[in-house]
């Protein structure tokens, strides 16, 4: 049951990639699919460049897989952008049953979640996950229009410009594995400061990361990798020392797609990148081939979002956040041990 | 298969809802569970007070199941306040694991499919909904802070203080079943004008309602009521006109959450009710108690989203919309029959 360990029988069997000129020219540029230096993915906005992200990523996603759009029974989308608009306007041409999800930066671990579900409870052949963030679109939205050139403190985090699609399908397709997930339970972080995101989410991903250990009885060494999805190194360190103080030492299996994104020294995107693009595209771009190949066997893949909102904030209201988690396992695990 | 008719063994065990002042002297006045005359709820901002309603709804819910929280396997919830952060703030000190979701005004029916899927397929024993929408915070996010006292054209509808929380358990549980359901497909009404959002939701209303009955076979005539979450009396005029073009006639079953809640000519809404509260409390009220009491055998609840924000609008975009459908049977389907 939920409130322990959700156990799944679904596999991701495509998915594609965008991103932005910075995430291109980052360690893992020449992982993704689509990429384009102006950012704008040839729109008019940068609401409606992300949009058009997502929709592009689905379409290669769909194409990969052979399927056509009417085969696919869910859509699970949601965004950072107010009323999530991303999604709504960019998979607007998809004749696909949709509902909008919110998770803020968890988004495609929410996804994931429900499209397991969906298909291991037998309501759906494949279902389909897609999120996304813009850089330009965010910075307006929850800070200021980056024309006012606004400096950054170090805890700050870079929302990545970048979209993931993921098409979920039954066990007996090929692909990579979901097998357990475990939804987050939302957490009071107690800070408020906006430009400390993975300080505020620490403590959502030590929540999940313990419950499922224990509900679970397995350890960190059990995976080759335990991956969060944008706490970046403010955040990524707290979780570290968290688990610790719990007894559970994750440090040598540990490491957080913020942090893979970005060249720390080269690309100063001071600690590390963030956005629900961030644990999507780092998902597709790099960690899913792997799992694929059979270069890792096993992973945890722990995206956090923080629930709150530039009036919440304005509010006095602290940063609430959450993080989900899902058990991913290679295509072909019985080969590889 | 979602693509067609998801087929559902659930049931709505216990619910409770809360209204602001307006909602309390209308028509179901007496329908509801809690009503605060200052529609603050104990609350210093408005947006406050929307998750207040959202907490105390959800415990007066498990209160009457007489569960304990822990017992809850999932938690769906969402509004439409920026970020969702009525439900994200209002349920937090819940132990339930949680799923955002965004369905503007449709996400009491998106999280009662949701549920539904996870207690069907056999991930949950129990999932609560919970959704809102408060008036005073709709209009200053949405439209003008109320002090503008700006005019509100014919087809404007009013949006609704209320929240609406639900428990969903086993087809063994006593309640209401959820027997079937449809997940909308987002529809592009081509309406620009957020002042008329039930003009640009009736067609995905249409979509939704259409694509059940030529899947499922049935008719009109099978159900004691058809009613959308908050069509209004412009958008529901309009969807009994789509309807009719497809030679399918619900004028005798149909009618609309935003319709019901508020008196006409007494209340001063213009075109009806709106909100994701608008849906719920109505559902919750005065839906739920008939079936529960088998005055009402089988209804069709269809409630609407309009997807834009006020950003997308501002950039010339038209009004996307999505109608999720449910239907749910009397608790006592044999001796009533």
């Amino acid at each position: 049951m939920a409130q322990g360990i959700i156990r799944l029988q679904a596999k991701i069997c495509a998915w594609a990639t965008a991103v932005g000129k910075k995430e291109s020219e980052g360690p893992l540029g020449s992982c993704f699919d689509l990429k384009d230096p102006t950012d704008q993915f040839g729109q008019k906005t940068w609401e409606a460049a992300e949009s058009e992200m997502q929709r592009r990523t689905l379409a290669l996603a769909i194409q990969r897989r052979e399927l056509k759009a009417e085969e696919i029974d869910f859509l699970f989308a949601g965004d950072l952008l107010n009323q999530c608009v991303a999604s709504a306007y960019g998979l607007l041409e998809y004749p696909i049953p949709y509902c909008g999800i919110y998770g803020a930066c968890s988004t495609s671990a929410e996804g994931l979640l429900l499209a397991g579900i969906a298909v291991s409870g037998g309501m759906a052949n494949w279902a389909s996950v897609v999120t996304s963030s813009h850089n330009s679109a965010a910075e307006r939205q929850y800070r200021t229009p980056l024309e006012y050139g606004a400096q950054r403190s170090p805890t700050a985090q870079w929302t990545v410009t970048g979209a993931g699609a993921f098409l979920v399908g039954k066990e007996r397709e090929e692909g990579v594995s979901i097998s357990r997930g475990m939804v987050g339970i939302p957490r009071d972080s107690g800070v408020k400061d906006t430009a400390n995101m993975g300080g505020a989410m620490a403590i959502a991903a030590a929540d999940t990361l313990k419950r499922f250990f224990d509900a679970s009885g397995a350890s960190p060494a059990d995976y080759d990798r335990i991956i969060s999805g944008d706490l970046g190194y403010e955040g990524g360190s707290i979780l570290c020392d968290l688990m610790k103080s719990e007894g559970i030492d994750i440090q040598e299996q540990y490491s957080d797609c913020g942090q893979l994104i970005f060249d720390r020294e080269r690309q100063d995107v001071h600690s590390g990148g963030s956005g629900c693009g961030c644990a999507a595209v780092t998902l597709g771009g790099y960690l899913l081939p792997r799992l694929w190949d059979g270069i890792e066997k096993k992973i945890l893949f722990l995206p956090t979002g923080a629930l709150m909102s530039p009036d919440s904030i304005k509010q006095g209201r602290t940063i609430p956040a959450v993080a989900h988690l899902v058990e991913l396992e290679s295509r072909t695990p019985r080969e590889n041990e």
